[in-house]
């Protein structure tokens, strides 16, 4: 009987993920446990344990009951990460290292014999320009943000510990995701899904930067499909490299909005609103705009192909 | 009067630095600080402070004094940091971490006036195969080793604790510096000097590695000059790229034998004994051969051209 542990389990994608987990065959009789600092109403099954992931011993006790995979999405999102400098050093850089830590001490008095799989959710944001056209698999690492860099630094450590052999780590540098349902988060990317979102709830929605700006996205649906499938990927085939770029939509933000006029119509369309945010318009434009991500399609990953098939994901996945 | 802090410094090319900046002229007045765990018999001028790098407790004393230019040249090399996993992230990583949290500590008591420049060396082991003919500027790093994994983490935190505003860092990727003087180090890369240094001084030397193995160079003095030129760089025109592939020589060890030969004759050559190593061999297996390094050549850092030239450099500084 497997054990698998959601790390940020209380976290959108991290209860989409645990819903599907439950619901797989092959996890049929699987002990899931999810961990974080809180948990929405009514969420997935399993054992839910509410702890600070910044927390050393909280950790170890996670990682003492051996789990045979563990998802580490716990993170605070960019825009938090940009204004409380500290706190997104501890919780998105050291939290990974206290978490391989606990991995290789399960792993040496284990003599050798755990090696969990860890996958990990990293982000397009390890990127900073400038940029080419597309980003292909050997672009480097130069990110803009504390976000970024911390989520690169996790890269690094936890492709180290698997190069070892202490861990069996892929990280997943996940596209924008969008249209997350729900209330705004704290992301600097939240309005690529609220112009989506609020207007297909008749809701008004503000859009911070200029309808030029191109960017990356994937579903919440594609994202649990990344996570699963690399649950499940042979590593060997990785030959030492363990962070992927994924696919996903390359589209502006007038493109969005053309999809969702499309989609919902003009009276969609005219409940956005325009409000320039030099803050979030100067972290954006930092971010990567298109990707050539050959090496996760060629391992099977699996995205939409246009933003239109992202809204009407989110149409049959929140609002059905 | 300017403070100088050299961390790692008594260290072959830290030494080579302090004796640098002892006959600087624009140094005059320097307060000079070397900080180590030991360091040789009749060492360069400066204060001497001996310490672990590991304790965060001395590395706050350290930066108290408010340096205006830290030199971070403290670390324990590949080989080591291979064979002894947890000091290799202590030392290499750690050390870096706390070093940065120490400088904020100063720059958040200063008011935010104090923001040193922070000159880190890190290697081209940040580099992992398969690679291009020559690396270029953005290629990605994905190293192979527990050292590079290190360095590279390092890159990153220094350079967001730079976007912020906090430290002022450059990070160099040296080359292998070669040909290195004295007694081997544990180094992977030590046999790249050894099967110089060795035979002009009458001594056998071993080769571990095919003599098809091409590799990245520099000589020591160049390494200084290098150290030396970011001191004083003009940090705005990196535009948040701190961290730079640096110039070298690009040759084989057939090549570097053959410079041998014309320096220093055929005895020379024939004290060189092929001695396969296969865990060395892996090691530089997994290394660079050969860069593009424009934007360091562009910002002015300079290297030799030729294997030999860096052989004279060797007569000159250590056998003259």
């Amino acid at each position: 009987m497997s054990k698998i542990l959601i790390l940020g389990g209380g976290g959108m994608i991290a209860q989409k993920l645990a819903r599907a987990l439950n619901t797989e065959p092959a996890c049929r009789g699987a002990e899931l446990t999810l961990f974080d600092v809180g948990f929405p109403p009514k969420g997935a099954a399993g054992t839910q344990i509410t702890g600070n992931i910044a927390d050393p011993a909280r950790v170890q006790d996670l990682v003492a009951a051996r789990p045979d995979v563990i998802f580490h999405l716990a993170a605070i999102v960019s825009g938090e990460a940009e204004a409380d400098f500290d706190k997104g050093w501890d919780i998105n850089m050291m939290a990974m290292w206290h978490l391989l830590g606990a991995i290789k001490d399960q792993h040496d008095a284990s003599g050798g014999s755990y090696v969990p799989r860890v996958v990990f959710t990293s982000s397009i944001a390890v990127f900073g320009g400038p940029f080419p056209d597309k980003i292909d698999d050997v672009f480097l690492s130069a990110p803009q943000t504390s976000y970024g860099a911390q989520k690169s630094a996790c890269e690094l450590m936890l492709g180290d510990f698997s190069r070892k052999g202490i861990a069996d780590g892929v990280s997943l540098r996940l596209p924008t995701i969008c249209v997350r349902p729900g209330l705004p988060n704290a992301a600097a990317s939240g309005f690529f899904s609220g112009i989506i979102r609020e207007p297909l709830n008749g809701q008004k929605a503000i859009l911070p930067v200029p309808d030029t700006v191109r960017h990356w996205h994937a579903s919440p649906r594609a994202a649990v499909g990344f996570l699963r499938h690399a649950a499940a990927l042979d590593t060997e085939v990785l030959e030492g490299r363990r962070a992927l770029n994924l696919p996903g939509v390359s589209c502006t933000v007038a493109e969005q909005i053309e999809a969702l006029r499309r989609v919902a119509g003009q009276k969609a369309v005219d409940l956005i609103t325009p409000t320039p945010d030099p803050t979030i318009a100067k972290i954006v434009s930092g971010w990567p705009r298109d990707f050539d991500p050959q090496r996760a399609i060629a391992l099977g990953f699996q995205a939409e192909t246009s933003f239109e098939q992202i809204i009407q994901v989110y149409l049959e996945d929140e609002m059905a």
